[in-house]
């Protein structure tokens, strides 16, 4: 049985709960190698803390689910069969008591928990949430090497795109080229909407990628990220087109030092509130820290945002195998906006730099 | 005041609904013309039956949600804030009693249930998206409109993927290069993943895209859509890359006569079932009865599925405003699948087909 499901399992017994029903695309994924939206559909494993788990799914994603791995019961449910009468079934077959059930209480909607309440009357549902991001929080070998890939694409993404930049070229167009080279290549899942920003749209937090065009003298910043066997990447880089002056190439290295400083102290024992601190000082110190208002990253893995928030409040300990993005920018309105990106993992006495596009101020012409 | 409004007003003084808090994406737009994801925040209109409603969302997103046009008021929330301690503040200041409250329970997830639950003890929770399934229904000429263009979009976008079709290029290309000539003219959101399918792909209910390559003899067959201004089109063409067999020639011709027959029979006072059955029984007669598995068509508006669904058990009359596809399909493993679909809007005594790229059997050389 794989470590993540034995650590479920292990937490249930410790908890004193009798099953966990775990339904995002994200967890079954990460439990059973299964990925798959079921739209409307149910799909879900379920554990228990003594005996194997099983899994129930549209009768028409059955193969799939076997093919990606899973080991254990498959319970295939028609569209003219009720799931939650077989999932009530196959749960007291297994165990006569059902006192206390863990369930995604972010991602399950209510009607949904209407059905479990009604099917499980007078048990009490626990939030699995917390356990399942402690569990992916850190990450394996081979967890790593396909966020390295994913990284690598988006590196290659990034070259696309600092490319395709020239007079007359929109923001919307840049992104198309991106898209359309990595669809080329076999990737066509983006890891979250794909923003190239020039000049004034990416000095403001709000900027959306549309039909402006890039303009000599403006900064063109990228943050993108592509989804690969399951996981993310997430990478910011910033150049200038044709020129830049004194005040962006300040806001540039500031943002620079910050982000070089900020990746080289990650190694474990550091706390997150520590690294963001260590950006931010820097960011402060040159005079910009009003215009930094977020934080300095996130983690990454099957999820583009998932733990650990690296937060000037978040005390967390940093440990090897932990993957996360650190991304400080600073935005001055009608000046410039700069964002650098990487991400980075955890090693046993450093870190590894994930992304590669380089990072020193580069004009493109 | 918006018919929307009034409308929903209207329901829950009938119910004796207190108040209905919304909260999905989708009907936040509908009623108030404010299109965002809040993502983890708290987004979301409060109506009441008598008195004005109000919306509450994120603080950076106050701006934005005035500039749509909504006209009553606006609570921002900050990071700092807690927005259900002002959401029950805001509620409880307006109505004394808080006994039954309206949600969207195919949407609120059992985290924020629970802060509900506590905040409005006693309180009775009913479901609200029947009512606004009822709602968005019927489209007024505004929205008709605004389909109608992201139809034009569409068809456009089939006729860049016609074009790109040639020796050599993988069925992802083609989606490359879709999406790369719709960026470019400023539409950037999909309706939902764009498929080309090509050969056996096609003729699978299970194809995905991929790095499969167009071949002669093939059927390529194109399912896609754009957002337009929130609304979503959705269209099916599938041609032959240089020649095709009298078998596929039987196929398409049998789709193509049901497609066009059920378009032709669309009118007030036919009943959905009634559409269904019409085209099912042209193909059944054809003897393909066996390889059309799915229903013919579902609504069209803000969602790319919405009411009404056209099967063959839904004895829903069809009345003028409505906005439906009409998708017959038949797939045949190792022999071809096609489908063909149109985008329809009912008029008065008929209908008129939003979608009109060519239906003829093509043959790209």
């Amino acid at each position: 049985m794989n470590h993540r499901l034995q650590d479920l399992m292990q937490w249930l017994k410790q908890e004193n709960i009798d099953s966990a029903f775990i339904t995002s695309t994200e967890n079954v994924f990460y439990l059973s190698g299964f990925r798959s939206d079921p739209h409307e559909r149910v799909l879900g494993i379920v554990v228990f803390p003594e005996i194997e788990p099983f899994l129930i799914c549209p009768s028409l994603d059955v193969h799939d689910a076997k093919e990606s791995g899973w080991e254990y019961e498959i319970i295939g449910c028609s569209d003219t069969e009720n799931p939650w009468e077989k999932l009530e079934k196959h749960i007291k077959n297994r165990i006569s008591n059902v006192n206390v059930l863990a369930l995604e209480k972010e991602h399950m909607n209510i009607e949904r928990y209407e059905q479990l309440l009604n099917r499980f009357e007078g048990a009490r549902f626990v939030a699995a949430e917390e356990k399942l991001r402690q569990l992916r929080l850190i990450k394996d070998e081979k967890e790593k090497e396909i966020l390295k890939k994913a990284a690598e694409y988006a590196d290659f993404a990034v070259q696309v795109g600092v490319n395709e930049i020239q007079e007359g070229k929109t923001e919307l167009d840049i992104i198309a080229a991106i898209e359309y080279e990595l669809k080329k290549k076999g990737i066509s899942e983006m890891s979250f909407s794909t923003m190239v920003l020039t000049g004034a749209n990416a000095a403001s937090p709000h900027g959306n990628p549309g039909l402006t065009k890039v303009k000599k003298g403006d900064f063109v910043l990228f943050d993108l990220g592509v989804v690969y066997e399951g996981y993310c990447s997430d990478i910011t880089r910033t150049v200038a087109y044709d020129h830049f002056n004194e005040e962006q190439e300040k806001i540039y290295n500031t943002v620079l030092k910050a982000e070089e400083e900020a990746v080289k102290a990650v190694k474990p024992g550091i706390t997150a509130k520590e690294l963001d601190q260590l950006a931010r000082d820097i960011i402060t110190d040159a005079g910009f820290g009003d215009y930094f208002p977020h934080r300095l990253g996130h983690g990454l893995g099957i999820g583009v945002h998932e733990y650990p928030s690296v937060t000037n409040t978040n005390e967390l300990i940093i440990q090897e195998g932990m993957v996360f993005t650190i991304e400080p920018g600073i935005y001055v309105p009608n000046v410039a906006g700069v964002r650098i990106e990487d991400d980075v993992y955890v090693t046993k006495d450093g870190v590894e730099i994930l992304t590669s596009f380089p990072k020193k101020l580069q004009i493109v012409k």
